[in-house]
This record gives structure tokens, sequence and C-alpha cells, in this order.
């Protein structure tokens, strides 16, 4: 059966996630319904990243072996015409898709994982991004910010920001950018690794917060780090402002044939 | 009766536009509404630019007398708390508020108008950013609409990028800025002026997207502008892209006393 590799654009707002679940629409099941839609036949997808409730995607990337041999861009246009039908209407998109070898896995294929995390700093809500960015409603100090986003950069231990059902075996990662940005207002976290922990970015986020605040110092937050106890760290950010932007690949991984579609 | 400058922010999906009407929520309405809420009183939100339905805001101007003599501050953080409550919650947000003397006028004394339309230019349609783009799949050639915005640049008669129902009594207007902008596979059209007329926005970007199209010249551009007839000029670009970005005033408009609240 081919295998073709989707780019995925969501809105997860009032969505279940990535994964299915009992309790509301998922983007996992919005897109297996489309494809089924399309096929005729039940298929599953397997993503890079299984964001959580309330978590957005630019460029969520998955995979799924097609009882049809069609061109990829048949299966981007055919897919996102069924997901305009379905549960999550106009919130799922397939942005890009491309023939892959057998060997391309979404999920075990991924060597690098890119979140943004967006802070609105302002005095009143958002009306234009509400549900899309976390609102603070005070000056956050970036500067101190920047300071103890250093100190989380590099391999560590992060069991400080690691969800309590975290599934993954170790909690030993390699943070390869924690970046500061801030534009008119905004302040956006990129973060970048070969993977994350469950929660890792949003307690990583909840605690810089703290430090922009002025509660904790970039001191603390090295502290709290070497702790290795997630009671030593700050709060979880909510979902709204987290963003997953882009996953890479090795490029033999991509390997197999057919034109990519899209964009 | 002390007069107080807002600057509202709003997500226009769904409202029926910036003027009270019978047929649906309103911006002015929930305005209106929360001032009351605030006061006790009915009071009358007088704006800069009476937007149509689905267009959004990030920078209205509007005016306001208040029987109550509160602090700036006070109004935008009242104001908010009532719309959180109101028929358009979330959507409309005062983002600063500030005294200003009895000759502000939010609409006779604007010296300048800047609206912004957004155009997303992919094959599928945008999911995060759907009803806040026009979404065309396919690319435009830029340099082109570029060429034909230039040639609409000045003191000209608008008709044929003019609503039917206009009600400006001159068509005559004096277009200081049309910029087009492409960044990320996004192109913006950014437009000042110190007026314009019903629909002239969406008009000229209805017409300035045939030419990126490659339907039309920028010289078939200059012959409809010089045709001086509604019929002569291409179509009504969709309100979902459109934004008004911010109104300026002159310094002594502006006067009036106590210190400015927000951002």
């Amino acid at each position: 059966m081919p295998r073709y590799r989707l780019t995925v654009e969501y809105d997860g707002t009032g969505l279940a996630g990535w994964q299915r679940q009992a309790n509301g629409p998922s983007v996992q099941a919005a897109l297996e319904a489309a494809v089924q839609g399309f096929c005729g036949e039940a298929a599953t997808l397997h993503a890079a990243g299984r964001t959580d409730a309330g978590v957005h995607a630019l460029g969520q990337v998955a995979h799924v072996d097609l009882v049809r041999d069609a061109p990829a861009d048949t299966v981007m246009q055919a897919v996102n015409a069924h997901l305009r039908l379905g549960a999550a209407s106009g919130q799922v998109v397939v942005t890009a898709a491309a023939r892959v070898g057998d060997a391309f896995h979404a999920r075990f294929s991924a060597i690098a994982r890119h979140y943004r995390y967006r802070i609105l700093q302002r005095r009143s809500p958002p009306a234009l991004d509400r549900g899309r960015v976390w609102w603070v409603p005070q000056a956050l100090d970036r500067a101190a910010m920047d300071a103890a986003a250093r100190r989380l950069i590099g391999r560590h231990d992060f069991t400080t920001f690691r969800a309590r059902h975290c599934q993954a075996r170790s909690p030993v990662k390699t943070l390869d950018r924690l970046e500061i940005r801030a534009d008119d207002g905004e302040i956006s976290v990129e973060a970048s690794a070969r993977s994350f922990l469950h929660h890792q970015v949003r307690n990583l986020v909840g605690t810089l917060v703290e430090v922009g605040r002025g509660r904790w110092t970039p001191d603390d937050v090295a502290a709290a780090l070497a702790a290795r106890d997630r009671a030593a760290g700050g709060p979880t950010a909510p979902p709204d402002g987290l963003y997953l932007v882009a996953v890479d690949y090795p490029p033999e991984a991509e390997d197999a044939g057919g034109p990519p579609a899209g964009a």
C-alpha cells in the first residue's frame, strides 16, 4: 500500500487534541474519517506530535497507508474536500502531501520538532487572537526570561517540566533551542528538540512567565531544573498559545517517489 | 459630560458590522450595551470607520460622552468587563482609552485611516485564519499587482471602486498609500487615505487580485479608473480579509486632560 506524508494545519480550539478520544472530536478522527471518505476503507494516521486538547498546529506531520494509489495532489485535495464535510469542518486542513517510502514514520523518523508559544502581554484581552494566545495582562521582563531560557538549553533530566502521566521512557532530553522573541506587545517562545516530554513546552513556558513577572529569578529556574521534581517547577501554561510549527526528517526518510503537492 | 476616546479591536466574524442593525449583533450595539452597563444610562458611540459585516479591526477609534467622570483606565476595564458578559462576548475589546476634549470627534476629526487586506495564496484553505483572510488558491503576480496599485495612488474620481449605495457627497478621494506586501504565502494590501468611499478598499483589492491572477493588466486598471463606472471595476473582495488597522488625529484634536490608559 502506498504511504503518504501529510502536513496538517489545525485550529485546536474545541478539539480534543491529536489523538482519537471518546469525549470529543480529535484531529486524528477528523483526518481518518476524511481518508475513509476518499478511499472507502478505514485507515490509521500516525502523527509526529500527539498534541493536547486546544493546542494548534501550523505544520503537524502525519503518515497514512492508502488502499488507493493516487497522486499526492489528488490525496490532498480529496482529503480536504472530505474534511470540509466533517465534524471539525474548517478547523483541520492538509497543506501538503507527498508519497514516501515504507521506511518513513511520521513519529519515529522525526529528527526535530519545532514549537512556538505565543503570549499576549497587554492590559486588555485579545479579541482577534482569543484562543490563540496566552493573555498575560502585565509587562514581562523579556531579558530575564531570556537569561532563564539559556539555563534550560542542552541535555538535561527534565523531570521538573514533565507531566506526571508522561509515558516517555526517560526524562532526559536535549533542548536545542529555547528562544524568547518580542514583537509589538507579543512575546513568543520558540522551542526545538528531537522530541519533548508530555507538557514540557507548556511547563517550561509557565515557568519562564514566572520569571518575566519577576516572581522567579533565572537562578531559581536552574535550581528547579536540578531538583528533578515536578513540584519544583512553575505552573503549566494554557494550551491556547501553543503551536506545533514544523517537524524535520532526514533526507533519506523522505525518499520514495512521486512529486510533492501543496503550498 | 466628559468625552472619552476608545481604541477598539474586534473579530468581525458573524457580526453585522460597526453600525447598530436589526438583523444581528453589531460592534456599536455591543459597546453601547457595555457602556450602559457601566454608567447606568444609554450612550451613543461614534466611530471613525463604519466597517461592514465580517470586517475586523485592530485599531478602530470611537468616542462617547459619559454621565460618569471616571479615570480613563477605569472606563476601559469596566467596559471590557461588561463586554465579556454581552452578546459579542470575546469578539469586541477596548484596547486603550483616553479623556479627550469636546472638540474631538472620532469620525470628523480623523485625518487618516489605515486599512490592511490579507490574502492567503496557497492550494489549501486556511484552518487557523479562516474568516480572517481571503483565500485565493493560486499564486498571484505580486509585481503586476504592485504596478497596478501605483496607478491608483493619488487624487482621483473613484466611482469605479465605489459601492452603488455609497452615501459620500463626492467620489473624489486622495489615496495616499496602496502598497502590496508579500510574506510567506500571504499577500497584504496596505491602504491609507483621509477617508474612503463605501467598499472602496474591497473593490480595489478585488481588482488588484484580477491583476495578480493575470486576467487584467495594470493598464486595464488605469482604464477602469478613468471610466468612472462601477461596472468597469473588478469584483468586491470578501469582508474576511479586511482590517481597520489605525486612525490618525491631529495633536490638537487629542487635547483634553487625564492620562491615557491601555496597551
